[in-house]
């Protein structure tokens, strides 16, 4: 990819007129229940009904557009515990690319079975970052591909921040965004885009105590990236990048973070009444917005949430299992 | 309640009039992948969206609204493997009616829960019929209730029959409907109000193999019950009734019976694919649109199906289970 300034609106609007008719526009859901126990106006971004079950194929589709017009390389690679993968691997098989993914062998079974249904060729490391790029050096040798980051990367984050104009034009009178942050491509991007568009609007984000880089890197003022994150939420292992975490500085106002066993109410909230899959990764925004420390600066506002993705091992679903 | 005709149009209609405002409109979700599987494009009414979680709120709520309009007494009584014990209690808590509810000991835990969750009472009672009516006739004896039947009354069956209406004003060019079917209220309240308003429009039964007593039954053209009915599908183990039969035999053109494998598959589809918790009962529609059967009749056309319920138990939500 070319060098880029940091991302701007127009960069995310232009993102925005690109993924027109190849995104889903997803729905905004609410509940009265949800509604009562969050003690404010609560509507969700539902990013799990996204193509590829998660936000990521936006960027991954981004992406890969562009780098259709600057090269004729019909290789990529890319490195990514599940949804980037799964994203990618669809949209290089909907846009004709050769896709190969560098996954860990602990990666979720329902991700490593999607990302190879699409066609893409797989390579396993360890989920030490070393073997990582270890792996990853010796694919980017063998196939010569273009390397398209999961987060990091300007057109990833115009991508990702396409979901916040979409909130926006749902919901215009949205109080506060709270957006789950791993790498922070998604809560860099929107946050940057709902600024630009709505000065007022508060961004947070929602982070697992167990990989709570974010959170600290926001009080220190300066990146600290996580040496070994331990959560539940799989999407949210990674550390702030070279591109998100500016934005991340300039643009949020505050990082929320919650324990596993929150995340898990939350998914539980997310099943049994609202009747949505939603993988941990995804419902870590809801648990903020459920929380006690939230809940004390926000009542009786309009919150808008992303739930991020719904890509979630269903193996318990066997025919012996039901009663 | 009073004597009454067989359930015509207008009752659907003035029960979709009397019912505005108090149940949700539920959408109609479709997915590319789904009508590849499918082999037409297809349609799915998300009652497992519908308050109480499941379509049988529309008949508890109608119900209710009438028996308030013909008689002072405060007090319900039924009884109900799940779904409409937890519908009439809701329905009753929100109208003011006290709700006593007669439950097999081995319903699904979330609707045990969620029926006494309304604050209604409970009683328990054996699979067996005949212990459901001893417990019954002591409840009735003690309480004074008056008796609203879960699906075998004018009522509740134009209550169900607005789903119909709704599908047809969402998607007019629907070619066909399909229908879950356990006692018959849905498929029998359906199928009148959809061939009265269209009468070219095909309207299938979508049945478990192991509680396939109105298959038999349409082929027999007598209502057959069924002794000991065996399925996953704990929603459809009722057999039709008096109220139920004579439409379910006039307006349904056929009943197809799908074995419990089939109804896990679409659930880990349903679940998997478009990220939605459907109970097993709610998904026996979309089993019989995946069927040789069904795909045999019917190809490139328009499929409406009902996914009736998204109660099921969470109880594997456990927060040392997930990966």
């Amino acid at each position: 990819m070319m060098m880029m300034q940091r991302p701007q609106l127009q960069d995310v609007q232009q993102a925005a007129s690109m993924l027109l008719g190849h995104v889903h526009r997803t729905p905004m859901l609410t509940s009265r229940t949800l509604d009562q126990l969050a003690g404010n106006r609560v509507a969700c971004k539902s990013e799990h009904l996204q193509r590829s079950g998660a936000f990521k194929f936006r960027g991954a589709y981004h992406a890969l557009l562009r780098l259709g017009e600057v090269s004729r390389s019909p290789r990529v690679l890319t490195q990514s515990s599940g949804n980037h993968a799964q994203a990618l691997a669809l949209a290089g098989r909907l846009l004709g690319f050769e896709v190969h993914v560098v996954m860990p062998r602990e990666s979720p079974q329902v991700k490593r079975e999607a990302t190879a249904s699409h066609g893409a060729h797989l390579y396993w490391c360890d989920a030490h970052p070393a073997d990582r790029l270890r792996v990853l050096d010796q694919v980017k040798e063998k196939t010569a591909a273009t390397y398209v980051a999961p987060y990091d990367d300007p057109h990833i984050i115009a991508g990702a921040g396409t979901v916040a104009l979409e909130m926006l034009e749902q919901d215009p009178d949205l109080d506060v965004l709270v957006i789950p942050v791993g790498g922070g491509g998604l809560l860099g991007g929107m946050a940057m885009a709902a600024k630009s568009l709505k000065p007022t609007i508060k961004v947070y984000g929602a982070e697992p105590s167990g990989a709570d880089d974010a959170h600290r890197s926001l009080l220190a003022g300066k990146p600290l990236p996580m040496p070994e994150p331990d959560t539940i939420a799989d999407g949210l292992l990674t550390s702030l990048g070279e591109w998100t975490w500016p934005l991340i500085q300039h643009y949020v106002d505050h990082i929320f973070t919650v324990p596993d066993h929150a995340i898990v109410e939350a998914m539980r909230l997310l099943w049994g009444r609202m009747k949505q899959v939603v993988e941990p990764s995804g419902a870590v925004a809801l648990a903020v917005a459920l929380s006690h420390a939230f809940k004390a600066r926000h009542a009786g506002e309009r919150i808008g949430l992303v739930l991020s993705g719904g890509n979630v091992d269903l193996g318990f679903l066997a025919h012996d299992k039901q009663s």
